[in-house]
């Protein structure tokens, strides 16, 4: 099962900070954020990365490409509860490989860390096909930005 | 980041099988079901493994305890699309720690491996504090069922 | 506001029933299932209407129609809670426009009423169109299933 | 079913502006948002509403009181799709019964409006009962605001 991998670098000038409200129907009986909405927050951390360094799912698929989940990994540290307010630093990675590998950290309105998260994604073309290579929009993108 | 511990043995004979359908709403504008719903997939599947075998969160409450989810992990093979039944296959897994593993693999109508992953859950007391060692109620619980 | 027609009659041969159980994830800090959840339930009970009636979504999509939802309308009588299993009635309505409407019931294990509502769709077509008229695919169903 | 009652009158000076973007997965296969996540955009609006005017869930629940939602309406106009930014107005009716009743109309970035819709909440206390006159807390909280 694939993970975290710790050699992986974190790309620092492109860090992207998101903050949001949790809403009364993501918290569950125990009164505070069901498990699964992490996935839906670190989404959203992930859509104003792209929002904010030009490489969103609209711009993506204008390419040709949809960039599809294929892992992910979430850790909880704490709760969040109804009426937090919650900030989620999103990270890119470096790799060698054809993927996105973004990193998450949530932390809540007292700067306590409660969430640790990653996802990678794959690049498959309109045919529905994996790309074994990191496509040339990608890579334009890559050198744009300064990464790496 | 925790991730699947490969040494832990699945306790074959507590296997537990769920079979439903993708709902319309779960799915994306891919036509395919969103990652994130694959987490409730994993706990519905979870629910059916408490229920067949005793140790439901209604059951855990009853003894004064919650399981929280401390980690997520999960690999996604191939695409459900709308339309489709799914079936969970949910193990549990032994381990020396104050901790419930599960792991999940969700199959297709074909039979095709779809997606795994993997949950642990900690035991909290009703003051809040996580339990270090496996409550008197889960030793139990696991005698009787033969665990391990 | 559109609301029920009550002069609108319920075709009754066509009523389908569907039971499944309250998950986790739905059900809110007070313990009982948000109510933004019995929109996907009504859609539960919709979608078995059309697998068992052949009108399904894949159906009309085959037509090259969408049906997207208009109006809903619910009705809260009393709450399902974690652990209750719910059966949802689903009507179709007789009306003279180009529309379809259905209206359901929602009973929890012991019989008891929980909840009412009503969708109504639209025709759209493929070039984003609504359509005035019942589409020739539509008639013949009715036809076929002996609607009025 | 209970419906938008047209006679009875928003209170203008307590209208309330929010605004959020349309997430990916709350968009649907036809690429627009799914008709039942305008219940949780309800939920957002009526959630500002109360903490700009001081009537919040928390709030309510501090003077040991819940108001479950009794009755839903939406009348859908025009669809969202993922990255519109939508803005809701919540506003609150007068009406001579032990009831809260919120309006709502959602635009979308162009100003256009996307959905209308209301909705009933009823008190309930402690002990599960619903209460026939609206509570102490509330008729302060009107003549605080200036309500009717």
């Amino acid at each position: 099962m694939r993970k975290r991998s710790t050699n992986y670098n974190i790309i620092e000038h492109l860090t992207t900070v998101f903050t949001a409200r949790v809403k009364f129907n993501e918290t569950d009986p125990l009164g505070i954020v069901w498990h699964g909405n992490y996935i839906s927050y670190f989404e959203e951390g992930r859509e104003a990365f792209g929002r904010k360094h030009g490489i969103s799912y609209l711009e993506i698929h204008k390419n040709k490409f949809t960039t599809p989940i294929v892992n992910v990994v979430s850790d909880y540290k704490h709760p969040l509860k109804y009426g937090d307010v919650y900030t989620i630093k999103t990270h890119i990675l470096n790799n060698r490989t054809a993927k996105i590998i973004h990193s998450y950290e949530i932390y809540n309105q007292d700067g306590k860390l409660v969430c640790e998260g990653q996802t990678t994604q794959a690049f498959v073309d309109l045919e529905g096909d994996l790309s074994l290579y990191s496509p040339d929009f990608y890579e334009e993108w890559k050198k744009k930005v300064n990464f790496e």
